[in-house]
C-alpha cells in the first residue's frame, strides 16, 4: 500500500480506542493489556497497563501505563461538573505519580505543546498560561516559599512551522539548562469516536512519541531522548474526517449486515472490498483539502477553553499539596 | 420524512452548487436560470440569474442575482493572489450594485453576522472591523469630507446566544433610526464540496434567508423585511459532516457503478436505499455531536482572516472611488 | 479660558472624588450632598445622595444616587477576595434597584459601553460577554422558562469610530423594538487617584452623560434621551496623565507649605499662578500625545479581566433569583 | 540615596536619549560619542557610536553601535508611511550587519523578549509571530531551498513569572542546541519622551542588559553571556509616569526661570530642591501604584500591531536578499 494512503485510515491517539480496535466488537481480552475500570458520578476512569511487547504489538502501543478519564456530560457545559473532574483528574494524576515512583518533591517542567493559532491544537499552550509556576521563587527567594509546594516551570515552545526549531530541541535545550526530575506534556489528540471529542482526558508515561497528536510532532519527548521521565497529559479534540468517512462505511456493513435479502448480501460485498480499495475511496472524497481535514463541533473555541482549565486546576492541585482540590478552579483565570 | 432528518442531508448555502446538484451529472440547463462564466488568472466568475418562479422552484434559491467567484489557489496563501481577488471582487461588487440600481451615492450600512468567539462564523465580524466606515465624518464634519466616498456605516450585531435577541432586531433598530440606502450583509456560509471552503465568495441580492448561514439565523435580512435593498456576501468556511457523509455514499453509488460484476450490483442495491434509510445511516454516524458537526481544515484561524482580508478590501475600493483598487489592502490591518 | 485647556485639567468620572474634591482637605459637608459610608471586611461601600441643585452644582454631578465599592486589596488578586467583592456588588446593587423602584420582574438591557479593541476601555464589552442572558428563551419557549430568573439581554454598541453610528443611537433603535423595563449601562472610567484603579466601582441612577468615561461617548444614554431609567456601572480603569501632573503641582504646595523658609516661600509663589497657567504647563508637558494620555499599570491586561467578571458575577446574582450569590462565578467563563 | 528612589527617575532606554541628557541644552558634545544624522522624508536616522570607556561613562551606555530611526509622523497611521520606514529600517539594518562583521551566510535566530498577554510589552512575540522562518526546510529539505534566503529560527521565551524559568536560559539552551550564528533579541522599551512613543526604533549591537526593556529583564542576553554577537532592536512603547513627573518638574525650572520677579526666584529655590528630596515627592505621588505604572496613548493595542509590522516587514527583507524591500509586508499577516 502507498504509504500516505494509511493516513487516510482510522486514526487515534487514544489508547483506549487503540484497545477497542484491537479487540473487535467481541471485547476479547488482550493478552499483555490489563484492564481496571471504575465508574462514580458519570466519570468513568479506565486504567490500561501494556505490560509486555505481546501487548503492546497487538494494540499498537509503547509498554506502559495509560489512565483514562470519560466524561460525556462535559460537553453541557456544567460548572459543577468540570470542577468535579478536575478534581477527580488531581486525584488520579497524584496516584499515577506515586504508581511510576515519582516523588512529592521532584521538580517539574510542564511542556505545553501545540500552536496557540489554531484554535483545536492550542490546549498545550492554554493549560500552561493556567499552571501555577512556582520555580522561580525557588530560585530568588527559596527561603521565602512556604511548605506544599514544589518547584514547578513551564513551556510552550511552539510549533516546527513558527519557530523553525523542534519542540523537541526547544524543550532539551531547557532541561540541560534547568534539570527537572519530571517533564510533564500537554497535547491535543484526534480521537476515534466522536463523542470523546473534549470529554476525554489521557495520562500515560509514555510521554510524546513522533506522530501522535494533531500537530506535526517530528521528533517525540521521551525518557530515552530527554533523559527524564515523561509523562503526557491528552484530550482528544478532533476527529480527522477520515476517521469520520472510514466510520460511515463500518457502520454500512453492520446496518446492512443486520438486513435480510438483498442488504445482507450487499454485505458481503463490502466485506470483499480490499483495504487499499477502501481507502483509495476515503482519499478520493478528500482529496481537495487532505487528510489533515478535521471534524470538531461549532463551539470548539469554548469546549478548549473548559478542558484546558480543568486540566490546568487538576494539575495545580495535584502537584502542589497546599492548592486545595476543592479549591482548585482559584488558581486559573 | 421526520422533519429533522433532512439536517443530516447534503447542505449548501451556495446558489451554484444549488444549481449544479439540480442539473445532476448531465449538466442538464434548467429552465429560467441564466448562467455566465468568465475565467481569467485563476479567477473564475460565475454570475446566475433565478429569473422566475419555475427557475426558483429548481434549485431552491429565490429568485434574484447571485454572483460566485471561485478561487482555487487562494488556498495557498500567496499574497499576491489576494491582492488581485480583492480586485476582481471590488470590481464584480461595483458592476453588481450598478446593475441592480444602486447609486455611487447611496448610503450603505455592512452588517456583520455571527458570532466573533467561533471562528468559522467570525467571517462578518471580522469584515466589519476592516471596513472604512465614515459615517460619522458626514454627520460631525460634512463639508470637510473630501469627494470620493460615500456614507458607510457598520455593526455586528452578535449572535441571539450571546445577546438575547435575533440580529435582524438589532438591524432592523439601526435601520430605523439611521436610515441607509442599502444593507450588505457578510455571513459565513457552509458548502457542500471541501474545495470551495475559504476559496469562494458569493454575492446575492436577495439578503440573508432565515435558515441560511452556518449560524442560527432565525429572521432574515431582506428588503420585505427591513424596506431597505440587501445585498448579501457569503464566503463558505465549513461543510457539514453530514454533507461529507453523504458524499461518501454518493462517490460509492460512482464507483461500484463503474465496476462489473458484483461491485456493479452493489450499485444497484445502495440505489435502492430510500433517501430516508440513508439520512438515518448519516444520522447514526453522526448522533453523538449532532448535526451541526462540522468539517474544516486545521488552518482555518489562519484562512478566515485571509479572506475576510479579502472581503474588506474589496468593498473599501468599491464603495469609495478615493479608495484605489490597487491599493485596496492598505486600508485594512 | 480656551476650551481645550480644561482637558488639561483634573478629571474624574467618580462622584465621591468630585464631592471630595469640592470638600477640600477640610472635608467640608456639601448642603444637599448627603453620604452614608459602611465598611467590612476590606471593602469600603459608600452611598451619596445628591439631593438638589445645590448639591449637584457644587460637585459638578447629576441629581442622583450614586454608590461605591472601594476594595484596594483588589490589586492582589486574591481569588477568594474577588468572589466576597461579587457577592457584596451584588447585593449593593440589588438594593440600589430596589431603592430606585426597579421590580423584580423588569426586563433588562446591559450596554456595554467603549471599544473592545483598547484595552482600558474594554470593560463594558467583557461584562456583555459574561452576562447571564435570558431574553431569547423568554421569546422563543416561554413557558420552558424556570422562575427565579426575569429577561435579559445585552448589546455591546460598539464605538464611533469603528461603527460610524453613536453608542446612543444602536442603544435606541434596540430599545424601540425590544421595550426593556430597564437599561444597565456598563462603562469604563477615569479616577483622580490612582489607588482607586481597577479596586472601585461606581453604580449610579444618572445615566451615562456625554464626556463621561474614557471613551468619547458624544452623546449620552439617559432616561430623557431613551424614555427607560438607565443605571451605569463604571470602573476607573486609568487615570488622565493631566491629572497625575496636576497632581504633582498639588503636592509640591503642600510639600513646601509644611517646610519653613525658601520653601515656604515657593508655596506662596506657586499658588499665585492662575488656573490657566497651571493649565498650560500641563499641556506643554502632554502635548505631543495630547490630552488623552492615560497612565496604567503595565498589568491592565489582566486587571481589567478580573474586574469584568467581578461586574459580571454580581450582576447575574444581582438580576436573576436563581442565581446563588455564594455561586455567582459558575455563570462566567 | 535608598536604591529603591532611583526607580522614580527619569528612565530611558534609548542611547539618544541617553546621550541627550548627558548633553544638556547646550548640546555640549561628549568624548568618545560619535554622532551623524541623515534625515530624509520625515525619517530621521540618528548612528551614535560609543567609542571608548569615557564616552560609556559620561552616557551609562555600553561601548558599541547604536543607530536610531524617528518617524513622529507614524502616529498618523499612514499605511504609505508605514511601508517607507520598513523599508528604511531594512537597508539600515542591513548595513548594521555589515558594518559589525556579519556575513549574509550567518544564520539567525530571532528572541522576541516580553509577555504577549501584557499589551505594552508584547512588541518582541508580535515580532516573532511575523517573522519569515526558514530553518527548518535547511533542515529537513536542504537541496530545494531556494538561493537568496538564509536560516532563520525565532522563540518568544516568555516571562519569568509565567515560565519559571528566566528568558536567558530558554535562549541559552535554544543556542547550545541549534548553534545560531546571530542572535537578533526584540524588546519593548521606555522612553524619556512621549513623542518618541511606537515612533522609535533603536538597533544596537550590545545586546540586552539587564534592567533594560519594559519587563522585569534579570539576566541579559550578550555575546558574553550566550557566546554568539547579539544585535538589540527595541521600540519604545511607554514612558515610566516617574519620568513624566520628573518632566514636569523640569520644565517648571525653565517656565519660572523665563519669567522674571518673583517667578524668576521659584526657579532659584527649585534649583535648590536635592535630587533625594525631588525622588521622594515623585514617588509619594506614584506610591499607590508603584515605580512600574506606565503612561501610554489609550490607542497602545493599535498602535504596537503597526510598529511590530514594521520591523517584521524589514527584518524579512533585511535577512533574506530574496525578499523585496518593496514587497516587505507581503511576508507579514
Amino acid at each position: 500500500m502507498e504509504p500516505d494512503l494509511q493516513l487516510y485510515s482510522v486514526r487515534t491517539d487514544l489508547a483506549l480506542e487503540a484497545k477497542e480496535m484491537a479487540q473487535g466488537p467481541q471485547r476479547t481480552p488482550i493478552p499483555g493489556v490489563n484492564e481496571e475500570v471504575e465508574e462514580s458520578e458519570g466519570i468513568k476512569v479506565t486504567r490500561l497497563g501494556v505490560a509486555n511487547a505481546a501487548g503492546s504489538q497487538a494494540i499498537g502501543r509503547a509498554i506502559g501505563n495509560y489512565v483514562t478519564l470519560e466524561v460525556p456530560a462535559l460537553r453541557g457545559g456544567d460548572t459543577g461538573l468540570q470542577q468535579k473532574v478536575a478534581e477527580v483528574f488531581a486525584r488520579e494524576f497524584e496516584d499515577f505519580l506515586t504508581r511510576i515512583g515519582i516523588g512529592k518533591e521532584a521538580s517539574v517542567l510542564i511542556v505545553g505543546l501545540g500552536n496557540w493559532n489554531v484554535t483545536p491544537d492550542s490546549l498545550g499552550p492554554l493549560v500552561v498560561e493556567n499552571a501555577l509556576i512556582t520555580r522561580q521563587f525557588y530560585e530568588l527567594v527559596p527561603d521565602q516559599v512556604s511548605p506544599g509546594y514544589r518547584k514547578v516551570s513551564a513551556i510552550a515552545p511552539g510549533v516546527l512551522g513558527l519557530t523553525g526549531i523542534e519542540s523537541s530541541e526547544v524543550v532539551q535545550g531547557i532541561v540541560d539548562r534547568t534539570k527537572p526530575d519530571l517533564i510533564i506534556a500537554i497535547d491535543a489528540l484526534a480521537s476515534r469516536s466522536l463523542e470523546r471529542i473534549n470529554t476525554t482526558i489521557q495520562i500515560a508515561d509514555i510521554g510524546i512519541h513522533p506522530g501522535s497528536g494533531i500537530g506535526n510532532k517530528r521528533r517525540g519527548l521521551t525518557q530515552e531522548i530527554l533523559g527524564v521521565p515523561c509523562v503526557a497529559i491528552g484530550v482528544p479534540t478532533v476527529c480527522y474526517a477520515s476517521t469520520i468517512v472510514n466510520n460511515v462505511l463500518e457502520m454500512m456493513k453492520n446496518h446492512f449486515g443486520q438486513g435480510a435479502g438483498h442488504t445482507k448480501e450487499i454485505m458481503g460485498m463490502l466485506d470483499d472490498i480490499s483495504e487499499q480499495e477502501r481507502l483509495s475511496l476515503v482519499k478520493e472524497v478528500l482529496e481537495p483539502l487532505g487528510h489533515d481535514l478535521i471534524v470538531t463541533p461549532k463551539e470548539i473555541d469554548e469546549f478548549i477553553e473548559g478542558i484546558a482549565n480543568i486540566v490546568a486546576s487538576g494539575l495545580n492541585a495535584a502537584l502542589h499539596d497546599a492548592v486545595d482540590p476543592e479549591n482548585v478552579g482559584a488558581y486559573t483565570h
